[in-house]
């Protein structure tokens, strides 16, 4: 079973249960109204040893850094600030003083810079390798939070940086070479956190997720939950220094911004944003009335096998 | 490093952080005031294969059961109605089928029983046993929200139901007996769910926990947070068929409720409580104003060296 298959089955089994108030799953994070015109948003990413990370080839800080990063992502994505996060560990005895210390050392230090607390979780031994969980809660006003469903046929599709670099960095871990800048920038995604709240301020910023597994696959997710279809024009695609156009479509765990905007705002909000961020954000295409994802190059239609990266 | 010592390490790191609008760490779980007068609870439980259970010795289902139970018990203990989780699994190849799809049905049939919806998660693979991790999110009253060191001095000390069964089934199953009464509750323990939101409603009930490592170790932690002391009659300890008195004061994972109840209304509580649960609440000693926990046989002080269950 693939993930996507036993996520289709939990989702079908629980298809008969009561929601509490809860909007349905879909979307980065799951989102509940809870009045006074605010929502708060929850998801949750495992990071297990040996399939995430490996522990001769990631610092244990790194290691704590990247487990928040993945799920403060999620949360920009939905629109809203990320408040606290909630965190599970399980340690063999190997890991369980020097290296769960620095562990911990950089979840608070990515905590801190984002002023996210920390308000539970659980420790436990392992009798395998490491597993962590973390859950992230974000809080927002209901109006601003965004959802993978609400592109719109003409709205301008965008990139919130440059792509690429971490799926780069990950070919040449796999390949021995630990020490490349784009190595380096794989363990130490920067997700766009400040960014993500800030769009979600912007009532033109229509569709919005954070870039996991690529382009190639993440834009589909918009497109079908939106019922859309999409030109992606190829050369306009930002690919990070070090990395291939098609690390850019298609590599993982880059966790920049994928969003669409009203064409007609869109120019003003490049501009905007370039203001307060200091860097650009990067037009690649368009959402248009045809159900499928047509890739361009020089303006004309090519055909690309292009799919995402999967973990699993 | 022990648990405690992990945990008391991180309060430390992440004390001069923002809460964010969350109630410090030190409860089954933590508190967020949501406005309207209504609070969210929320909290963690990891259950790792071969630390909390053994493939041989537990079906998949029951296993997705307990995960739930342990959690939910833990909502209820805050007086409060759990209305959601958030479930992560990280699966061996030889667990993605079979024992992944019996696991879900396990965990779906206690999620419909409580009405509690799941609204999200992760499920990746896993390169050792099986990992685990459930968060869970309660909602209610901020008023009726029962905190560990909301104890009293003069308080009545009663426990929600016989205990000792879950730890005399972990000895027959370290024993190899695995299909002993006790072995079975053991594996399915019914936590006290509609009795924790019954008894939050009720001003008169003080402090609350959930009874997971034992009376002996979890009501110092009431006694300790609360700055009371309490003196316990061992022969009104009520003992569950099958077990010892030493199961059931030192025992781990009873998920039965330990509260402490102004004494003046102590008996109209247990006569109502009966009423609307048929079954009776165990009235077993009383909060002093001295600062340690006192052990009485027939009324009279004995020494007793009587520790809980550690997993750790």
């Amino acid at each position: 079973m693939t993930e996507f298959g036993f996520i289709d089955s939990i989702v079908r089994l629980f298809g008969n249960m009561p929601t509490n108030g809860f909007e349905g799953i879909g979307d980065d994070c799951a989102v509940l109204p809870i009045g006074g015109g605010e929502s708060l948003v929850f998801t949750a990413d495992l990071v297990v040893e040996d399939i995430h990370f490996l522990r001769r080839a990631a610092s244990a800080y790194e290691v704590g850094r990247k487990s928040l990063a993945v799920n403060l992502s999620d949360v920009a994505a939905m629109g809203v600030r990320p408040i606290a996060t909630i965190l599970s560990v399980a340690l063999p005895e190997d890991a369980a003083e020097e290296w769960a210390g620095e562990f911990m050392r950089g979840y608070h230090s990515m905590s801190e810079e984002y002023g996210v607390a920390l308000i539970g979780g659980d420790t436990t031994r392992s009798a395998g390798g490491i597993t962590i969980n973390v859950t992230a809660i974000g809080r927002g006003p209901s109006g601003q939070i965004k959802r993978r469903s609400a592109g719109q046929v003409g709205d301008i599709i965008f990139v919130g940086d440059f792509l690429g670099a971490s799926g780069a960095g990950l070919r040449d871990i796999l390949q021995g070479h630990t020490d490349t800048p784009q190595a380096v920038i794989h363990r130490n995604p920067t997700p766009q956190i400040h960014e993500g709240a800030w769009l979600g301020a912007r009532s033109e910023v229509h569709a919005m997720m954070d870039i996991s597994d690529g382009i190639a696959s993440d834009l589909r997710h918009i497109l079908d939950t939106s019922h859309v279809g999409a030109e992606v024009d190829i050369d306009r695609i930002p690919v990070a220094a070090g990395a291939t156009l098609k690390d850019a479509a298609c590599g993982g765990e880059d966790y920049k911004l994928l969003f669409s905007v009203a064409a007609d705002h869109a120019g003003q909000l490049a501009e905007d944003f370039l203001l307060r961020f200091h860097h650009p954000i990067h037009p690649i295409g368009r959402i248009t009335a045809s159900a499928s994802l047509q890739w361009l190059r020089n303006a004309a239609p090519i055909k690309l096998d292009w799919k995402g990266f999967t973990h699993y």
